[in-house]
């Protein structure tokens, strides 16, 4: 009767794999009647759960049909719609790979990527179409099959692009799939979407998420501290389907049966959101600042509130202190920031307050919420300096931010290298960890200023330049200097009609940062040249401005 | 440059696995500084996650150097405390097996489960040291070590102890431990616990746990509607963590870093709870339904409130309607029901409504409120008949529960063939799942009554007849019967000085069920016989009963 110690060596649990497919199964199965609202070009569409798992198996039933084996890429050409939706699933959960492909790239990067990528098959909002004919001789070594989803404008493209490809329409494709299917048990660690970041040096990089990797990144993010849905959320997201999985919030909803309301239009008007929020009765919506800044316009312009809203969450960059605070005070509502990448599918930290700080002053709580977040269950950071050598977590020094967990990047795809540093990824940011565990980005390592073996933050200072009026853009490079290496260099595009001098603009600088961090010197230009993504293009203003100072020096040692 | 689609068939995230380590890793980093709080028979500890982590670690370190390998078991005999949470990590995140074991079963059911588990060691509170004793010959094949936690009360036990074990006591074991350990990385798959399940019938059985199935659990239980924990609660267990992995809240407070309070002594009386709660400031609280009750009876006739609680959660048993309500409407307080079992870590569903259930009239509401609940995403359940076949999720026709998923049990420790049916684990319980996904227990499979091919609940013949003054406690099992196969017969037990017959007994039935359901007999009795864990054992009731019916017939038709 009694067992020898040696005997039992593994739990005695069911052992199924962690499936994406298993989120929208639940999601039917528990939640079928939850809809899925998309605002479409012409209008708007209502769906549910239930229906899109249907359409989802259809879909793909049909691709296997076109000769789909698991492994393989299809690419998505495409805002956010429920169409997006059933192809996040509809690829992932037959044993495809949904590659959300950005198409605000420059058509040379879309090329690239989706040759890189190796893609089958594109599926291509009808609006998109003309980005792909120019490509399409470059791309259809790969690409067999474009599926266009809606009417385009333009009657001859389809026609056009049938000379290279087999052309066929989404929903045709559909109707193509078997009611019957039901989706394979796959193995958790095959692939099940790819996302490409769009570096400002380099070809861009593809992240290969699996469905193990996917699905515990849900559970993370949904832990309460960070995004935390339930069934009565309504979640609506201003961040789009192609970048970065759009947060996660496609697997987070379905997960616990959120609401989910998708925008193919490009939502920029407070009037508009506040009008879908009232309607939809919206609780959680994330976006990145410049919307929650026209929303705030809005609703103070309008008198209007938004009270089914809980949370706005800030996504890309840091939002404007004012903000947070307004829709604190006036609204009751928290804007939380949170910090990610592509590589991290995206979720970093998220800035929660911990219990202590319910107690601080309003101010002191709100201005510590300024900063990106603190860690959640799975995911694990630490900041290194230059040889590698853990920092403390003081809050004021500063290093490489390393990053490690379930839903990290090892390896780019297609790489043969893994990127890692003794098993944790750099994220090329710069950051602080105070002693709470709360994260603060102080630059891009590439941007950071490096002077006298100090370092000086670029973002700071180009966000102090853009407060100063007479100042509408501004980018601050690392500029070479023969006594300190590095020196901070402004360089500003006046507002119009604006002529600040120089000497004004670095006397926006007093009393705001230490003495020494005050840039040295402000070129003036006409406009700042951008990534697609609108970042500003800091490699080509260093190509031209780098030696400013030592040829201003050799001039006046001349 | 292009890829060709056979070359990548791998995610390339970081492949970690998943382990009970890193939960206690991460409140360790994140949240040091937050307490673990411990009543104590002698009065109050307080602790945090950084100084229960660095004794887990010693511990860890100390049993190795005990000899303990990877997958070897070490069993627990104790109340709440720190020390079992230092204990429930200290063996798992070391790769061994920490084996809970009920300090209320039977002594003979003890060395049962020492034997069958093959423990090694027992960490045993000094109160319980008196259970050991009397079988310490017979669990001595595989203990070598007895450890104790606090000081016995009886000087001599530990020296009478000393004959057949190694007998230490824990703060010296924690001692040997070397501060420079670090816990390995282990094989999610391993096994992490394990806990036994007292059944009515037949010996006890394991479930043992794994890394894997602990963490996923973790991180299903807390989604919003499951548990939903964050960092600013309170929680405090008044469920044993000898049972069922104390509703995994060892685990899920951790993990987001909650506050945790854990009593050692047996907290029952509604005055101590509400000081407690009131000191700590606890927002969430689990316990059996009698608990709820004497807390509700104490705050009505003090006039105290308790405004911290945001939810009190039912585990055990249904709680009475009137105290769900009372909580709601006086004191604004969630009666939250769930359902779980040993052999689900515990975990299968919770009753949180769904959203169109809050714009119900305030009663239906929280009537509905009264089933188990509905699933979590990592759980799967159906309800199916005799043959199998599944049953239709319409809130009336019942069936066996069946249940599959990541923290569902597939085959008992040291069984040699799976439980499980087509890949499903039967609950053995008879419930019903409404169009919404809520499902209800009807009885246990065993205790329902099959008459005339119909199936009635034993549970619910027995809460009526325990509503009906005079009838102190009240069992119904199923008696043959010729024509309808089984009938149900009530055993009762009448209040002190109450003579209340047969037939008022049976017309306390009217109108409250289907007149076929009204029990044939009632025979009364001095006491029912109860297992170890308090439930009456019907297995006794149905030998010495289950042939009324035909004794009577054959007696009448003499």
């Amino acid at each position: 009767m009694a067992l020898e110690a040696e005997k039992a060596i593994q739990g005695s649990m069911q052992r199924h794999d962690l499936l994406i497919r298993d989120i929208l199964l639940f999601a039917e199965r528990e939640h079928g009647e939850r809809e899925i609202v998309t605002l479409t070009h012409e209008g708007e569409m209502r769906s549910t759960y239930s229906d899109v798992a249907r359409r989802a198996r259809l879909m793909s039933s049909a691709f296997e049909r076109l000769g789909i084996r698991q492994g393989e890429r299809i690419g998505t050409l495409m805002t956010n719609s429920q169409w997006h939706f059933e192809l996040y699933y509809g690829v992932a959960c037959m044993g495809g790979v949904c590659h959300t492909i950005n198409p605000r790239l420059f058509v040379e990067q879309l090329a690239y990527i989706i040759n890189h990528a190796g893609d089958r098959i594109l599926c291509v909002d009808a609006a998109y179409l003309e980005l792909i004919e120019p490509i399409s001789a470059e791309i259809a070594h790969h690409v067999t099959t474009i599926v266009i989803i809606g009417q385009p404008s333009d009657d001859g493209i389809a026609t056009r692009l049938g000379a290279r490809f087999a052309v066929i329409d989404y929903e045709d494709l559909l109707a193509t799939g078997s009611v019957d299917y039901s989706w394979p048990a796959l193995d958790e660690d095959m692939p099940s979407s790819l996302c490409y970041t769009s570096g400002t040096t380099g070809n861009p990089k593809g992240v290969l998420y699996s469905h193990r990797s996917t699905v515990i990144h849900a559970y993370g993010a949904n832990l309460k501290d960070a995004f935390g849905l339930g069934s009565r959320d309504v979640v609506l997201p201003l961040v789009p389907m192609f970048h970065a999985n759009c947060w996660a919030f496609p697997y987070l909803a379905p997960m616990v049966g959120a609401k989910l309301i998708l925008s193919q239009k490009s939502l920029m008007d407070g009037e508009t959101i506040t009008r879908l929020i009232n309607r939809e009765k919206v609780t959680f919506s994330v976006a990145v600042p410049t919307i929650w800044a026209a929303l705030l316009r809005y609703l103070r312009a309008s008198g209007e509130t938004i009270a089914s809203v809980q949370r706005l969450q800030v996504g890309g960059a840091a939002c404007p202190f004012p903000i947070v605070q307004a829709f604190d005070k006036d609204y009751g509502i928290a804007v939380t920031h949170g910090w990610g990448m592509t590589e991290l599918s995206p979720i970093g930290v998220i800035n929660q307050p911990k219990p202590a700080m319910y107690d601080w002053p309003a101010d002191e709580r709100l201005a510590h919420q300024r900063k990106q977040g603190r860690g959640i269950c799975g995911i694990d950071m630490k900041i290194v300096d230059a040889a590698g050598k853990d920092i403390p977590r003081d809050g004021k020094t500063s290093g490489r931010l390393m990053t490690r967990g379930h839903w990290v990047v090892d390896t780019y795809f297609g790489h043969d290298r893994s990127s890692l540093e003794d098993g944790w990824f750099d994220t090329g940011d710069i950051s602080t960890i105070d002693s709470d565990g709360y994260m603060q980005i102080i630059d891009r390592a590439k941007d950071v200023v490096k002077s006298g073996g100090e370092w000086i933050s670029s973002v700071e200072l180009e966000q102090i330049a853009m407060s100063i009026p007479g100042i509408d853009e501004a980018a601050v490079i690392p500029a070479r200097h023969p006594k300190w290496d590095e020196r901070p260099l402004l360089i500003a595009v006046r507002s119009a009609g604006s002529s600040i001098a120089c000497e004004d603009v670095l006397a926006g600088f007093d009393g705001k940062i230490a003495k020494w961090w005050t840039p040295d010197d402000v070129i003036f230009v006409e406009e700042l040249p951008h990534t697609a993504t609108g970042k500003v293009l800091k490699t080509a203003l260093r190509e031209i401005y780098q030696d400013h100072f030592t040829n201003n020096v050799m001039q006046s040692s001349n």
